[in-house]
């Protein structure tokens, strides 16, 4: 439930309108948790239509999760929305340890990787998606898994391709530490692991997973670590 | 055709692999027009299938349009792709005109409502998304055009009901300056009209529209006014 009253009077500067299974609410977690960032999460069950509650859209009007509270800022702020832009602000706010690398070439290369996966990939794949293929489009059960696998393997053989092939891919997909590119990616695996999707032959990929699960930042914004997973 | 002598003797610092049509190429040419910056266009017939020509895999291994090539970087890098990663490339190498705001908090709202029609509305109806509903999913061209006709209207809706309710919403979509935001919206637009769609009740987007029409950088950048473009 989302509790407005207790936000108003909390201690951290942010407050994070999040549900333990959304891809987007995943990135924001871990950026917030590699800049060391407190931020106060507020439940937006999905599943029980929270997210078009009067409450929510109160706070925000189009019922998207994440949303970020700056509280820091005054109250008359809209919250920010859409994991991108939101994991920007996040880097433009506390540039260490930095999320993007320092030269224009390798920023260009991490905000791509990130978009092929945040943009050109998950869209596909997000519940409104399911709702119009299974309602309008006439697509079963089978369909709707045909569809998901079809695009979770066209995106990431593609970025897996990049990353095998492209001489900046170092233990993360840029260089050495970890950026929004690695973010995107996580939050991808997230919800082929959820969904128990396999994508065949991407090994690159499997073995950066690796090394960012051996992160805290990813480990405690695990959607499974949540409050409201299922044990 | 992809010229590629051509290319290694040219004048112009970058590359851009366009096709008159896409949204995505039609947002870097403006965000270059509004620079002033020059760049040396390549046709990439997509309805030639020539995006996946050896000629063009062997400039970008995705065949992904466009991609944006900086000679002045040296020889051995890889082309620049997906539009949201080059506008913000574009920005850091040419800070004027501005085209996102000075503010971290002006800047999160501007890269929200950006991804709000790149990455939640856009990739929804682009042609590989039509194949696989045409061909796999059973999609006839009246199911395609419902289809298209409910993103365009749900992602525009919800950027109109910001735009009208928004304080910081000006002529354009952020104050008084063209940003990232009107460039994605215009890309958007410009899509709607070749695909002759209509989407009711976004009165601010239409005003902003003009507004952004009214701009040589934009007209310049019309689908319609590209090399290859129907008469």
């Amino acid at each position: 439930m989302i509790d407005k009253d207790r936000a108003m009077t909390g201690q951290a500067r942010f407050e994070l309108f999040a549900f333990w299974r959304t891809s987007a609410t995943y990135r924001v977690r871990v950026a917030l948790n590699l800049k060391g960032v407190v931020a106060e999460e507020r439940i937006v069950d999905i599943d029980a239509g929270e997210h078009r509650s009067e409450a929510y859209l109160a706070i925000n009007p189009l019922g998207a999760i994440p949303a970020l509270i700056d509280r820091g800022a005054g109250q008359s702020r809209a919250p920010l929305t859409q994991s991108l832009a939101i994991l920007e602000f996040i880097e433009e706010l506390y540039p260490e340890p930095a999320i993007l690398p320092p030269d224009p070439h390798g920023r260009a290369r991490v905000r791509s990787l990130a978009a092929m996966l945040a943009a050109d990939t998950h869209p596909l794949i997000t519940p409104r998606v399911r709702k119009y293929l299974t309602s309008q489009g006439g697509f079963d059960d089978a369909a709707w898994r045909a569809w998901q696998t079809h695009w979770f393997t066209t995106g990431l053989q593609a970025v897996e391709h990049r990353l095998a092939s492209e001489a900046e891919t170092g233990a993360f997909c840029h260089g050495e530490t970890i950026t929004i590119a690695d973010i995107c990616l996580a939050s991808i695996l997230a919800v082929l692991r959820i969904f128990k999707i396999e994508v065949p032959a991407i090994p690159t990929i499997e073995r950066i997973m690796r090394s960012c699960e051996a992160h805290p930042a990813f480990a405690k914004a695990a959607p499974l670590a949540q409050p409201g997973a299922p044990r």
